[in-house]
């Protein structure tokens, strides 16, 4: 009675109710950017800028559209692995992400971009890249509901998450004035702890009901490979993509790629190491190799040399692998929390890992190894930060992922609390990891329930032919 | 007997005549233009260019290469929704795309890059772009006939279709002068009314006969999102790909990120709101989400501020969704037009939205809003055109909608026709939709033609395998 | 007794061993050049450099990202195609290549960036560039290898592979002065005979005995046409990405969208014409479609002219499709070369082709077609090589095709006695191709091993329900 999946009332509204406000509210508030603005050729004779290549749009565009890809194809295909939950990923993600974005815009818009003297926010790409960066927070956070959830409680959550977001982003780069290019603690301690939180008060007890459901068939784990690849392949351009012009992108891009590499194989090397034979899990492979590049996320511009790069990525890989085999059942049997995609050791202790190396890198940072002004431009030592030092900053940086910690804990808590009311469609504990649930036109593909004469011919004829 | 779907002769014949064609034609014709010439080091200092920046390769050749990626990877992978048409639809998508643009590269170079005075047809990054460009007119046809044509049919569709296009490109663009950076009327309106036409001509009235092929299996689903998503998330690119160098790119990115967000939302609320139990339906999803896209075409750079794109992505998502529940079976039923991908719904009413869109805010436009100098730049208001007014633009902007329109009509009739002739090896009613038909190597690994016995057995086992 | 596939301390001891080496090289070695350095605001004053976006990352990123999608996507998916060994295709290859690029960064930078007073390697966007070029040479030689191979026997194939590349490009780009912008000599005709001497000094006579699992399903020839197309795309970015600034990127990139064209049409038209019927081949079309890029790999920033661009993907399409039909299965039996996925037909061949058309292109260069700053440009007649004639030039483009066949051969049949020893942990001839060997939770998934009752239903069920 409790139960009951029928969205058709409540998804709905919520998109409608949500875009229209979304209309208003940029109708309002948004105008385009000086350099989006037709305005433009007179904005380059007041400024004297001589060519329109001095756009930001040419500095950044490449990088938005890598960092688009991993938003929707990267994450979106990465939760395509379980069998029947193929829809359910990729298509979720791709609402939530939609609808994100455009509360993104306007949330981190009112803290970052809001002209005090017109009122309006000016959004240019660089806008369009934060909005993405904020979405990517949520979507971490709905790697650990993948599953469970109603994509109703997919959309609270998003809301939430996004507002918190722009709150802790506001409070880390604006206040504390902590460098977070890549987004170490801002997104991913930030998005895993709200996830890990939300699903720690939507703990299912039962979920072993859907068992049956819950892993992956030989074609959804290659699918899958599709999302790893290009959030691998790409993520050079996640952490250099707001970075300074000139050496910052340059040199983000590099650590990033580097250490990423070395995340590879140190993920290789655990995996195989830890089961008979020394045969590989293709869960580690999807998602330890990635974790390099979260713990360069903070550290992406600075100073940290192409080896300390590799040694950040060489860590990450074994922790991260080691908490696939270890932490995730831990957590899943002790602490109470389900984490569907293991963002906790993919995101959230990476996400620490960067933001430690960041704080400390800071602090050791010096005059002789970035120049006087490259250390201006790399840690944006300007106006009423001129005269901080760099042990301050490492210390700011510390904080940082503090207020992260907090507002993905905090913030989780309340939305957890939020999403246990029985009324957002969700599914029972024997049903979940299923789009039968959410998707039409699957009732006569899904496999069977339980085991009764024909239907385990059946089944194991479709264990034999691999689907 | 007069179904031979043996295309032995004929596809071998027609892509070697038509490649050699193309080589003969290229050797008395095309030559690289300026920047991409040996002698642009001379150019440079002829024309005071003091950078190698530039040149023009380096403000479109990222946006070049989203665009090639959606015409190979996004419609191919898009058209591998169907079980037993994957082949098909990637395959025959990659061969008349890559005719298409070597034929478009000289038809439209005919027509816009041919010097007068050495009657070479110079060609450079942006001559790329617009073969692209022309090439997803076809492939837009190519929706609606998929699995029901052969490859032969294809390649001589492919070869009216561009020739047309760029006829009608040059009457619009040229002659009329109206502003389409995204192509909703040129591109979209053309393609799609240009394949419904045909599939109307070539009416199949027993189609029903491959009934059991004509839908998707599971991964097939998953496959063509990855064709969505690409199309999705390199749309900006493709709006703004041949705007004006500066805030024209910068502005047409903004808008088209904008409008498909907005898309997606309306696409799943009106999806769930018309199934029982608020259901997805994946073919909405798959399809709808892109009309936000489609309908920014024309007023892509335009100054129609960021809640102007969302209310045209708001209304495109909604109409296109209504398109796939309604139009497409009525127009089946009653109309007699067969369209496989429903690109009535995709390309057709978003491609007409996007017209009227663009001369309701090419009318509107104001020396206030645009300033002088951004209103020349943004509708080219120069040589001939420089004492246009806005009204008068407006009006030559609904213009080229009917000549679009009547293109498409005329040239789907006219090549329909020639389509009907009973030669191209074509399939019979009751193989549609079957890659046995084209490719080898399929024969022991095709679904049953009719239930008996063993087969219906297996035929469940595999309908409960989820394949 | 001698076989015994367990790799559970070889494989992670490699890859600590190997990885720990490199970070610890990395830190004797390896700085940011000047462009990513921090110190890059000085050099932009020394340098009377006026602009960021004259950074070479701004001209090279995008490039780079293409290429880094090839690598991993590209070469990754393209070797998903055999129906059960996908995990084995794309994950073996993301190991490999992770592994390679750090060791060719090493490798080249002592060849090419070292600096003799501070004895440090300096890497910059361009050293990104070469090491994924580098890594493809690997990635070729293991399309022969695939699934008849251990992890380990891959990780010591790159190791000596890049190695090896490293001193082939120093002879041939630095020595001879040769052209090879693309690498149709050094990546390709390298690359595609390191594998097949390999392939050949492994030979296997009984790898009939995996014959049941020696070809494609339905689904994995989609995987593997991602991997095709995104190798076609950005073909274009593989050979420009390190030509000369402005005109050599841009004809670079135009020359190989032509080429790759063009062998599309005589790929489909080859495959048609050797088959009953007509039928299509997906192998010719998953393979032979590239071959117009390897073929454009030296000539690529020539002015070869369009119409000559086509004409070399024109021959490469026949050649390579002929070599699918008619080679490989003569090298199988009569050489006994067994070449998994086909390299000598899409890299070998077309990689010769290139270097010829290469060599006459260099030799019949002249400064009206070039301009005399143009062909200094081009061909680099700086410093020693300032009075090179091109003839002379063209000469040393021929001497290079001999140089990286040597190689190929010479290190081929090294590495390949070195990895016949007993202990690497390859599997037995009756269990290749299978991804059971090294991957976990794929026992009771896999394809039934003999014909027995049960298993052959269960089989056939499976062939029709077309997984």
């Amino acid at each position: 009675l409790a139960w009951n999946t029928n969205v058709r009332v409540s998804l709905p509204a919520v998109c409608f109710v949500w875009q229209v406000a979304m209309i208003i509210l940029f109708g309002v508030f948004v105008r385009y950017d000086k350099e989006a603005d037709a305005h433009w050729s007179e904005t380059k004779k007041e400024e004297n800028i001589t060519s329109n290549v001095e756009n930001d749009f040419y500095y950044r565009y490449p990088s938005f559209q890598d960092v688009h890809v991993m938003i929707f194809v990267g994450f979106g295909f990465l939760m395509t692995f379980l069998k029947r939950y193929s829809f359910g990923g990729v298509g979720f993600n791709f609402l939530i992400a939609a609808f994100g974005l455009q509360w993104a815009l306007l949330m981190q818009g009112w803290f970052h971009s809001l002209d005090p003297v017109t009122g309006y926010i000016y959004i240019g790409i660089e806008n369009l890249i934060n909005a993405d960066f904020c979405v990517a927070g949520c979507l971490i956070a709905f790697g650990a509901l993948l599953g469970k959830v109603s994509p109703v409680q997919l959309m609270v959550m998003t809301l939430f998450g996004v507002t918190l977001y722009a709150v802790e982003e506001y409070i880390i780069l604006n206040l504390l004035h902590a460098i977070d290019a890549g987004g170490s603690m801002v997104i991913h301690i930030f998005g895993a702890y709200y996830g890990l939180t939300i699903s720690w008060v939507l703990y299912r007890p039962n979920l072993h009901q859907s068992k049956r459901l819950h892993g992956s068939v030989y074609h959804s784990d290659v699918f899958a490979m599709i999302g790893t690849l290009f959030l691998w392949m790409y993520w050079p351009s996640f952490n250099s993509a707001i970075c300074y012009h000139g050496d910052g992108q340059h040199r983000a891009a590099i650590n990033t790629y580097l250490s990423l590499a070395a995340s590879v194989l140190t993920t290789f090397a655990i995996s195989s190491l830890s089961a008979k034979r020394g045969k590989l899990d293709m869960v580690h492979i999807q998602n330890a190799t990635l974790a390099g590049g979260v713990a360069m996320g903070t550290a992406a511009e600075f100073m940290i040399q192409p080896y300390g790069a590799l040694i950040v990525g060489f860590c990450c890989g074994i922790v991260s692998t080691f908490g696939y085999l270890v932490l995730t059942p831990f957590m899943e049997k002790c602490l109470k929390i389900q984490d569907t995609c293991g963002i906790h050791n993919l995101h959230a202790m990476p996400g620490v890992l960067g933001g430690v190396v960041g704080a400390i890198t800071a602090a050791t940072a010096s005059n002789a190894v970035y120049s006087p002004e490259g250390l201006i431009n790399t840690f944006d030592f300007q106006g009423n930060f001129a005269t901080r030092s760099v042990t301050t900053q490492g210390a700011y940086q510390a904080a940082a992922m503090c207020v992260a910690l907090i507002f993905g804990i905090g913030g989780g808590a309340l939305v957890g609390l939020i999403l246990r009311f029985p009324i957002w469609g969700d599914a029972e504990d024997d049903n979940c990891f299923d789009d039968e649930v959410y998707w039409e036109k699957l009732q006569g593909q899904s496999p069977p329930r339980g085991p009764s004469g024909l239907s385990v011919l059946l089944r194991d004829t479709m264990v034999v032919s691999g689907v």
